[in-house]
């Protein structure tokens, strides 16, 4: 018996906790057992790098510290959280995974990309069964992400240009990885977008 | 004008702190500038990642997410400490480096030195000018290790054995970068140590 890893991915704003939590609901009521978790974080060890990384002056951390770190942290989370769950056939629904660090830290220069994905292969080796990508409209995204208060604000904070760039981004991850992306539409109706999620999933699980 | 790098090896209670301290004066006496600095840490980043890796539980973390931490560590100690120092001149005097996470993390498997290796290559790139090594009999080291009180106690409480085969770890990293390893009998008086290290270090900047 082996679950299934999910994960969602998308801008800030683009509602991926909001919708991981409608579709856990869904597959709970549908007899599956459901963990939900998010990086950077998602186990104890994890967080704690979490917290370093997000916290604290924006310049604390070269791109590279910072692609270590949050690799790092996703090993922890890997060992500790998701293959566990997996192991018991449980369904992981992870807000962001590596399809994150490729886009977010991999995207102003592409030497960072390369080191993303040599570290990725040699590290965690592992891919989503399936990934959710809310692709939507920058603004609504933006204006989604600057109305939640957090302390974690910096990697939101790049304005409507970086928040187009990245929707450009996760695109073109989807089109390099045709096998697990799913595209849902995130500009419609919550009510519609969970829809749309929970009829892709379940029927990538039948 | 480009400085030195040159880095201590050595077990546990090989007096490491010690030697650094008295070549440093040394050094200066001869008209150098020098700095001192250790790892893992030796920068802000550096040392938050090191009371992350150091303290609690000595299974918080598995050892390749302490590989990834470690390497996240060096960077930002070579990137903030090393090389600016380098950069105007200095000499560096640095209290273990990548061959003791080479030693210490890829001793018990072979394949965690392979990814200590590739990790090394990727992210960090730079080996020392010099390394001293200063060699000695563990059970002397291990002596003097047990008589220092610290709170980051578990990478030094392993026992005579372990530090029987991190001894033959390093003096076979020796033979494996014979162009920058200088061996040192740690096993004579420390004034002993302390002009035979100075001597070697003379010759190489000469």
């Amino acid at each position: 018996m082996t679950g299934q890893f999910i994960t969602f991915e998308g801008i800030d704003g683009s509602g991926k906790t909001t919708q991981i939590s409608h579709l856990a609901d869904a597959l709970r009521d549908a007899g599956h057992e459901v963990i939900t978790t998010r990086e950077p974080g998602g186990s104890p060890g994890a967080e704690e790098i979490r917290s370093l990384v997000l916290e604290g002056d924006p310049d604390r951390w070269s791109a590279e510290t910072e692609i270590l770190l949050f690799t790092a942290a996703r090993r922890d989370h890997l060992e500790r959280t998701i293959l566990p769950a997996l192991a018991t056939g449980k369904i992981v629904l992870c807000d962001r995974f590596a399809d994150s660090t490729r886009m977010y830290q991999g995207l102003s220069r592409g030497d960072l990309r390369a080191i993303v994905d040599q570290l990725h292969t040699i590290m965690i080796g592992r891919e989503p069964d399936l990934t959710i990508l809310i692709d939507m409209d920058p603004a609504t995204g933006l204006a989604r992400a600057k109305s939640r208060a957090t302390s974690e604000e910096r990697f939101e904070d790049f304005g409507q240009a970086l928040q187009e760039q990245m929707r450009k981004g996760f695109l073109s991850l989807a089109q390099e990885f045709p096998d697990r992306f799913r595209k849902i539409n995130g500009d419609q109706p919550i009510e519609d977008v969970s829809r749309d999620i929970c009829e892709t999933v379940l029927a990538h699980l039948a």
